[in-house]
């Protein structure tokens, strides 16, 4: 059995760490001057272990084993959410590092650009699975700063670079390592995780109209309040969504806003962001035809209501034998402390598994606590995933 | 009968009405240029009609009847909501300049200072009725610019005069003619409406405290979701707030924030704003009392919730004997086609209640349209009422 290096594998975490440190998380978003440190930190470190670094013209960070035999593609991100945590993305790449360290060959490692979504949405790994065309590179922005991506990758170098798009035949499929960003695995005091499927989402935005009137003058039974007519959708959506969700099915009413939003005035519009995830597309399904239906009897209301997609992603099933592998792994360095799980968060590994086998691992997270400088990892906890992932790599590398 | 000078009346409206013109309104914010502008042209128009004119240490502008005997005092505000009409406000005051021109003597003239609340809540009004300390003029910053109003004061060219205070044993009392800025004239096609009260606001803060989270990876048996606590408490309001309230009474869930108000992100806290609105006290308390009661039992719930004051004003009664006069000038002039009525907006005349008998006439908003470049009444219904009133005020001077 391979044996990792737990020294240095806690090394190189804390090397990256501080890279934009910010208390004891991280501050890298895509492409600012840390995240472009850390990408070339990365390059330094994968040709020190004997792979064919590079970046690509998107921004991706590649270690290639230039050996003849199918590979084994592990990855996952560097750049952070804003005064994020140490280990969210960070973590998969450095196993990477770390397995193609201790294995004799068979492992890329790759480290994918924006999946914080800082610029857009997986930008990296769909370029690399080439599902990203020049046009949409051409209409990302920044979603703080509104700069554009064809100049943020200006100012970081990588303009100009070809992409590197996937040669499916060179691998025997993707794995990706992750913190488990839930307290799934801590509440059952469980040590890793290994993913069943990716959750799918649908994200709408829904749009209210009335009419904007003033709060003292305005009577009840004349007003059209496009607040009212939005708080009582999604208390109706609270009612029925519970009847017809799984077991993991999640909602979310991320925002609500009232325009124009003042003590004295009877909004005239308000709009509402909402989003349900899930493994199943038929329970997907079932929601989104619950939810239209509850739109539409909102619509009888005094306001008009409008809902139109902000995007959807399909669920994404991780690959039997990639799992039976890390499963097996698992049960002999942590037996009886792992379990199979949905991911309930989005990662690369759902659009890498479009055109490889793919699989992901979790390990705890402390508190269930993510997108925030305190997310954590017990060290040994890092130490057994990595160790679990690399004894799963060399079996099915035979 | 006394008989205004329609022509007159309706020249003066509309030459303020190009002092800080928008579209077929005005923006004349308290203080502004434009505002200071109308401040000067209102203190030539008094003196052109023979009263003793003056702006004092607040901004308040005062046409004074230097003659002996007690006197009626008519007045509104010559400022204005952002981009808003060309009436509201405007209109009592040029009723005042009016009526002092048509009647020999009796009528002395007010535009209060900042009734829209551009710097803070009735500030003239107050300082003329010895409601405003200094403390409190030092606190008093611009809602939008922040600029304080001591700077706006200094820049006005007001700053270190004098502010004027009522000498009650001067008057018979105060009357104030404003737009309905409501629909219910119009709707009942009538041309004048007698306010019987103005009714009390009471306005509140609510703040809901849960904990921010993953909105993929959190499951909802877990979440402390402050947003969803803030849409239930707002539909448990609408359904309990119809079983207590009078016929009159509005309410009104003027803002909602989600904190952070992103589409992934459970909200971790959550802030609405909410206030209502009666002439009667008792239905001010039943409801606040069921308010309480409502967010005691969201209380209950995962999140923690907590209730804030942010102001309060009583009802303003209007006095009985003006009341009969406005009513039976509205009836010689407009026989059935005018009606008693409470204002359901604050006005100056609730300020001036507390030290005067006071009264308000109200002419018919288009539509119901204000604070809105097209606020608009009917030329004739303008002149009606400053002729009711006229009337009414030769009547009370006797």
């Amino acid at each position: 059995m391979p044996q990792i290096d737990a020294t240095r594998l806690l090394k190189d975490l804390y090397a990256v760490r501080e890279i934009g440190r910010y208390k004891t998380g991280v501050h890298r978003p895509t492409f600012s001057p840390q995240d472009v440190e850390a990408r070339h930190w990365l390059v330094g470190r994968l040709r020190e272990a004997g792979l064919d670094a590079s970046i690509d013209g998107i921004g991706n960070v590649y270690g290639l084993d230039s050996r003849p035999g199918r590979k084994l593609l592990l990855g996952s991100h560097l750049e952070t959410q804003n005064h994020a945590g140490w280990l969210d993305g960070v973590m998969g790449v450095i196993y990477g590092l770390e397995i193609a360290r201790t294995l004799s060959g068979g492992i890329d490692v790759a480290s994918w650009a924006d999946e914080e979504g800082h610029f857009g949405s997986f930008i990296g790994s769909r370029s690399f699975c080439d599902l990203l065309t020049e046009q949409e590179i051409d209409d990302c922005h920044n979603r703080s700063s509104g700069q554009s991506l064809r100049d943020a990758l200006h100012e970081a170098g990588f303009a100009g670079l070809p992409r590197r798009v996937i040669d499916p035949a060179r691998y025997q499929g993707y794995i990706e390592a992750h913190i488990e960003q839930g307290q799934d695995l801590e509440d059952h005091h469980l040590r890793v995780g290994v993913v069943t499927a990716i959750v799918g989402s649908r994200r709408f935005r829904i749009d209210f109209k009335g009419q904007q009137n003033h709060a003292g003058t305005t009577r009840m039974a004349i007003r059209k309040d496009a607040g009212v007519a939005l708080v009582k959708l999604v208390a109706r959506i609270e009612e029925e969504f519970p009847k017809l969700a799984g077991p993991r099915t999640v909602w979310t009413t991320g925002d609500i806003r009232l325009d124009p939003g003042a003590p004295s005035i009877v909004p005239g519009a308000a709009e509402l962001t909402f989003q349900f995830r899930d493994t199943d597309p038929m329970i997907l399904d079932r929601l989104e035809a619950c939810l239209n239906r509850l739109v539409s009897e909102a619509g009888k209301g005094p306001c008009s209501v409008e809902i139109a997609y902000r995007s959807e992603t399909a669920p994404a099933a991780m690959d039997p034998g990639l799992r039976a592998a890390l499963r097996k792994a698992a049960d002999a360095r942590a037996p009886g402390l792992h379990q199979e799980m949905p991911s309930g968060a989005g990662h690369d590994a759902q659009i890498l598994s479009r055109r490889l086998p793919s699989a992901m691992l979790f390990v705890p997270s402390i508190g269930g606590i993510s997108h925030h400088y305190t997310e954590n990892t017990s060290d040994e906890d890092i130490v057994l995933g990595c160790q679990v992932m690399a004894d799963a790599c060399a079996a099915l590398l035979g």
